[in-house]
């Protein structure tokens, strides 16, 4: 079979070790006959399975007990809307702003509370940056301050945690997850689509401290109900459990690379080297400064339109697939999720140098 | 490897041809190089996937080209709440209750809309009935008429459609899809969670009368818009892409069969064998009356609950699996879905003869 290499930005690659055991077992689960699709959510063999994921992504990620984590459906933009559902008391949410992804948040936040929307894109840096976020002293007065720390688009990634004292702090890490060392604590609540980092598309997951779990609002669908939710094990109707299940591989496959201390070294390794390559071209650019460099998303461009769609093109032949950049922005993008190998930037840099010599 | 049935309620068995395909293609699919799980939906492989499916499934169950068909996340209780976030204009609804899952429909309508419950199972009758079912004068008055024509955990079948003359008839489909021949214009949507017939938990399938697509509540989560969904076909956020991937290889696998005519008339003949050797038994019961038992669960007791659950032991010692009834009603339950072949009835009878004559 031919190598490829996905630089999809999400459905993403899935660990080679994980889809080979998925297929190996696919019609023969735990011994049980039968796929791990037909059983029961309710029977024992899946709810040790949900047991142990639980038991692993905390060990995982330095989960704290006073934490709980929900399995659900909808997706991120399904939390768009959950997170206010249940967050909201005093009536008033804080927005940071840094791209698509946290417009997006805000605008569906809208729909159930005041939102104060901040842009904290630094309009004086000449390539895009994040200004300092420091909102310690407002943070009290707002529900929540919701902010992505990886704007999936662009290209743009936060590294420092903004300073909310007291306050609540939402994270919308679909593109962060399990990428790098997070102190969660200091998070009231995380959320992720999982077709990124953690598995395949169709399960998202919610890590939320346990004091923030109280009465939703009223109209609250009771599928997106925290409360109702985690006391139910996330069991309030049939979770999608072969996306569950492939989590929980995902899981056992981290933590026997070495947990997420080892992955953000290969991430870090990943990036830079592509990173070190755009920097050093005469043909292509990166338009984003380098502190705020997505270590997950890598965008670039040649400047001209035209040989952006040859490059995309090309790529796709040499087996390089899903570079071109989002629709709103043009240009090229390579996701570069845990699953991508260090193979697949090689494969990516030489294939660049090629195209640069015969077109720069 | 050893022959196992799975009786579970959901998710419920997948047929073996597709299981294989699925496995067989898990890490090559399309000839990508990849997993179907890790393209990306907006791709032109996924895309005409999902065109494909959409035709098929039309083609399957007779739909007409003035309804849509929408693949969303949350389960049919997620549709608890997005049915009437999407079709109140009224301000009422009548749900027609028949046993749990209708009742939690109601239940969860309360929170959107002023909900009027009828109870249509037949007071009157000693065995668990439905009455008959005309609302033609009543329902124009209401947004919608709600009912579920299969009640999964009592085993209760509704095979007549409710008379609502020009109200619109909403439907709780889980345990019925291609199960039997519907009449599609009778309805104005109908929903179902694919665990069952479909496929995989984890993805919804919704058919709505385009007429009945219009602004939603405004408090309604975005991904359940169902005018937000139709315009983006089902992709507004990235959507449960393999589980979307095992329902059209089963609409391909439904339709090389010969379509829903010839799953029906299997469904029919499985069913009737298994209530035949019920009504004959001296050890086993079902409280149902003819004209509402379920094809696809079928429940019995033996009047001892010691011994019932001696039966659900020893039928799993024997590879016949989740046998056991839902904890409301306690007893057995059989769950014949599509997939489950006539040799699973006939273990299953072959066991209970052999159960009744040890301690009938």
């Amino acid at each position: 079979m031919t190598q490829v290499y996905n630089f999809s930005a999400g459905p993403a690659m899935i660990p080679q070790a994980v889809l080979q055991q998925a297929q190996q077992e696919l019609m023969n689960w735990n011994n049980l006959g039968g796929s791990v699709m037909e059983v029961s959510h309710r029977g024992k063999p899946f709810i040790e399975l949900a047991e142990q994921s639980d038991k692993d992504l905390r060990a995982l990620y330095g989960i704290p007990d006073n934490y709980s984590i929900l399995f659900l459906q909808g997706g991120a933009k399904g939390q768009f809307s959950a997170i206010p559902m249940n967050l909201t008391k005093k009536g008033k949410a804080l927005y940071l702003t840094s791209g698509h992804w946290s417009k997006m948040a805000a605008i569906e936040g809208r729909k159930y509370t005041q939102v104060t929307e901040v842009d904290i894109l630094d309009s004086q840096s000449e390539k895009t940056a994040v200004t300092e976020l420091d909102f310690e002293n407002v943070a009290e007065q707002y529900d929540y301050v919701h902010y992505c720390p990886n704007e999936t688009i662009s290209g743009v990634e936060i590294f420092d945690v903004p300073k909310v004292g007291n306050g609540v702090l939402v994270a919308d890490m679909s593109s962060t997850i399990l990428s790098r060392q997070i102190d969660i604590s200091k998070f009231g609540v995380i959320y992720a689509g999982a077709q990124k980092n953690l598995g395949p598309s169709g399960i998202t997951i919610v890590i939320i401290r346990n004091d923030l779990i109280s009465t939703a609002m009223p109209n609250t669908p009771q599928v997106w109900d925290y409360a109702v939710q985690q006391k139910a094990d996330s069991m309030i109707n049939t979770p999608p459990t072969f996306a569950w299940y492939l989590c929980s591989l995902v899981f056992k496959h981290l933590l026997a690379l070495g947990g997420v201390a080892e992955v953000e070294k290969q991430n870090i390794a990943k990036a830079q080297k592509l990173y070190d390559f755009i920097d050093q071209s005469k043909l292509f650019s990166n338009v984003v400064s380098p502190q705020n460099r997505s270590r997950m998303n890598v965008t670039f461009v040649t400047g001209n339109p035209e040989l952006d769609t040859k490059f995309v093109a090309e790529a796709l032949e040499n087996n390089l697939q899903a570079l071109k950049g989002h629709k709103v922005l043009g240009g090229m993008r390579a996701s570069i999720y845990n699953a991508m190998p260090i193979e697949g930037i090689d494969a990516l840099i030489g294939f660049m140098k090629e195209f640069e010599e015969r077109y720069g």
